[in-house]
């Protein structure tokens, strides 16, 4: 078995080394990188995916997996066992899809996130449909290539973003939320008659002052800035690729104060996650969160459970008005907290509130469904997506630009991801109880310790990096299976009150 | 020969995207990469460029290339012959350097640069020297494997920057600087006791406001945003990978107002060179600019002739005053206009004045070749380094910081390069001439039409890309062989005003 080993070791530091600049080029094309370079780097980009999927494909590669794998008994190391298994998976893709359709997919997504913006810029969904088209028509051929007697259709996609979720676990959960959540949303939503201090959404908050205060909340998170860095994106995201290097992005409007606020915890939510893998997984392709449910869990947490307490504001909304004191004139402590937790209907899902959050992750889940399923065509999709908004969310877009082009994930090729935002704020809301038995969060806020729940995330999901799944991570931290019931009563104890 | 033709062009083509990756790799580095995972960034930095390095020592590729030259006469497109002939060239080190140590060198002066900023920082020589003995010893042993009979010691690296230029040349060139220049300025730097309104010196300048006047130069000088952007970095600099991404650099002060200002123009000149190469050469080796004394020429044109000019403040010093309504004022165009062009003695190379830029280069010439024919050992360069820069400059530095250590380029293995600095300016002065035969350069800067001189520059030296030599270009420029006269008439009749 050692040659082997050796084999494989040898082929996983060329293709990290890959998965590098691969991301180094996505983190740049999505921050800076010039517009009129990005046939050139599409070009580029090309070369590198081929040459990697040549490394990926190369039979001597392959086989070090194969015989690895059959004999796992074999081998001492338990994360190393783990590694095998996830990459014996991996290979479908090499050894099911052929590959110059594969080589084009991967060319075809890298360009999608510019031709996505354009779009949405120029709110014209004909701009994009061409390109969706190919990318759905692409994952309907890959869920036949990769179906076996076990699994088949969206399930295949579903389980390469949340391993052991498919449309069976999803229906129930997204079942429950039709029946508890959206009767109940479309009650406090009905209700809701609050009149908040018109400077709120009236003033300017310049972005430099925006951007102050989030760079004071990394010190507040303790997020560590000798391996990171905040900078701005059309759309916030968290780009890591190591425990010594994970980058997050926020975008800053100057009539919202706290979309950028929310933004940079929740990215920073991410961010600790992978900072705090151990970093004994950075050379392995172990490193980084184990799920999008268990990774959307921790930003989820930190954002909604953590930055938007009363205990969170207690400490800090001092700082927020020594920063904007005109804006915050007369606006009391209690006000912004109530500000900043209001649920509303709303169109856009970055800007959703947490009680309707989910809902609008059910739109995305039931066309994702009908979609690969062939019961909904991409044509039809901007007026499909209009009247699921209005059912579920009981608000309806005018536009694409605040529809169906809002999101970038189904321009990178991401289908079947939505599902597990919905999913990590259940998780949350259960993984947050469990926490609360070891030590009172609040308690904990109010003495601006976010350390410590930075420490007990570490040990209890952050550190295992992908060697366990996401019902093993639910399990270790919270000693039960998932039960949304959590979910459900978190938010109906809170917006209650 | 078609089928080495289709043979190099394969090869081309994927070192081109390796090139790509590890020009952003580097670019990352000198902007943005988080100190902590310094490491990690170098080690896959080692496998990429083991790879890019595979690539170009492929015994099909280096036999194509061979297969070309020698049957340079049967190839038909004259700028394909032109690339040919730099390939073979640059076969050189394929053949001659032993791959193990060529990429050990490679990682080596990846990592230099991370180092020397640290060491600069702490103003601690000793911290860099170990690394900086390798590069030097490095070099050394390049020159003993690239040595033929027409070309030995030194001038082997000082060709590799510029074509064509060895220590005779620069011998003649920096003797004539030693005779004439020298004396000059030490006279002009004793009796300039011109006081400036210590506003100007002594007034703080907000980085933003900085920022600000910086983008609107980049509108001045038509800077094409959408194929370039503008950063920050600890040392300002450009970085071009094809004509329609080429990004700069600069670095501000809040102390000082002019050093970001014509740090931005600077980087500019170097920038627009390369957005302006034809567009035909982005797929070919031959993208770029043709020598580092050129290139140089073009940014100190744009930073010194045009930028110091008084035509241009007469346009533009209004917009700064706006942008600095308070320290600004009371201080009229004449006596900014002085300020900007004033002479004295300095310790810092990229800080110093175009009178005195020179002498600084002039101190790094005499220093390199004596480290590379064996005459002056790396711990004794602290030393040497104050004395030459009393001898030349009139000013000798009390810290290294302020000394050995304050250039990045030894870091990254740039031995030979810093003799094209005072080439390039040396350039400028004989091109300025040349353009202002063929129209009047400050009636064009006070019709804020900056766009007629890189139209010209674009025609007569700009297109080109690599396809001539330096001594080409000057030719076709100003119909003449270098002639430095140029430079120190220039600088006279300046000074002495």
């Amino acid at each position: 078995m050692d040659k082997y080993i050796e084999l494989y070791k040898e082929f996983r530091k060329k293709l990290k080394a890959f998965e590098y600049v691969i991301w180094l080029m996505s983190w740049d094309q999505e921050t800076e990188a010039p517009n009129g370079s990005v046939e050139y780097r599409s070009k580029q980009f090309q070369v590198i995916a081929e040459e990697a999927y040549k490394l990926e494909s190369d039979p001597k590669y392959v086989e070090a997996i194969e015989k690895l794998y059959e004999n796992l008994d074999q081998l001492e190391d338990e994360d190393f066992k783990v590694e095998i298994k996830k990459a014996n998976k991996a290979l479908r893709i090499v050894k099911k899809v052929p590959e110059k359709e594969y080589i084009d997919y991967l060319v075809l997504t890298q360009s999608g996130s510019h031709i996505w913006a354009q779009a949405k810029q120029k709110n014209d969904f004909d701009m994009f449909a061409p390109t969706l088209e190919k990318i759905v028509a692409f994952n309907k051929k890959l869920v036949k290539y990769l179906e076996t007697p076990e699994m088949k259709g969206y399930d295949i996609l579903l389980d390469m973003y949340e391993e052991g979720f498919g449309v069976v676990d999803y229906d129930l959960f997204f079942n429950k939320i039709k029946e508890d959540l959206v009767p109940f949303v479309l009650e406090v939503t009905t209700n809701n008659k609050y009149k908040f201090n018109r400077k709120l959404t009236k003033s300017v908050f310049p972005s430099s002052k925006q951007k102050e205060f989030s760079h004071y909340l990394m010190d507040v998170f303790k997020y560590n800035q000798n391996k990171g860095l905040l900078k701005e994106s059309a759309h916030p995201f968290t780009s890591g690729v190591s425990s010594v290097d994970t980058r997050i992005t926020t975008h800053y409007y100057e009539d919202n104060l706290i979309s950028s606020i929310f933004s940079t915890i929740h990215e920073m939510g991410h961010g600790i996650y992978e900072l705090q893998n151990d970093s004994k997984y950075d050379d392995t392709a172990l490193h980084g969160g184990t799920s999008l449910g268990i990774h959307e869990s921790q930003s989820r947490m930190y954002e909604n459970m953590i930055g938007r307490s009363y205990a969170f504001w207690k400490v800090h909304y001092p700082k927020l008005v020594e920063i904007f004191p005109k804006q915050l004139k007369n606006i009391g402590l209690d006000e912004f907290v109530k500000f900043v937790n209001q649920a509303k209907r709303s169109l856009i899902r970055t800007e959703a509130d947490e009680l309707t959050y989910s809902l609008h992750v059910l739109v995305r889940y039931e066309l994702e469904k009908a979609m690969i399923n062939g019961h909904l065509k991409v044509k039809d999709l901007p007026k499909k997506w209009r009247s699921l908004m209005s059912q579920y969310v009981g608000k309806r877009p005018t536009t694409d630009k605040e529809g169906v082009l809002q999101d970038i994930h189904w321009s990178g090729g991401m289908i079947g991801y939505f599902p597990t935002y919905a999913l990590g704020s259940a998780y949350a809301a259960q993984i947050y109880q469990a926490m609360n038995k070891d030590f009172n969060i609040d308690e904990a806020i109010e003495n601006n310790d976010i350390a410590k729940i930075n420490a007990w995330s570490k040990e209890h999901i952050h550190k295992f990096a992908q060697t366990k799944t996401p019902k093993e991570i639910l399990h270790i931290a919270t000693k039960e299976d998932f039960n949304p019931q959590y979910y459900i009563d978190y938010l109906k104890d809170k917006f209650n009150k």
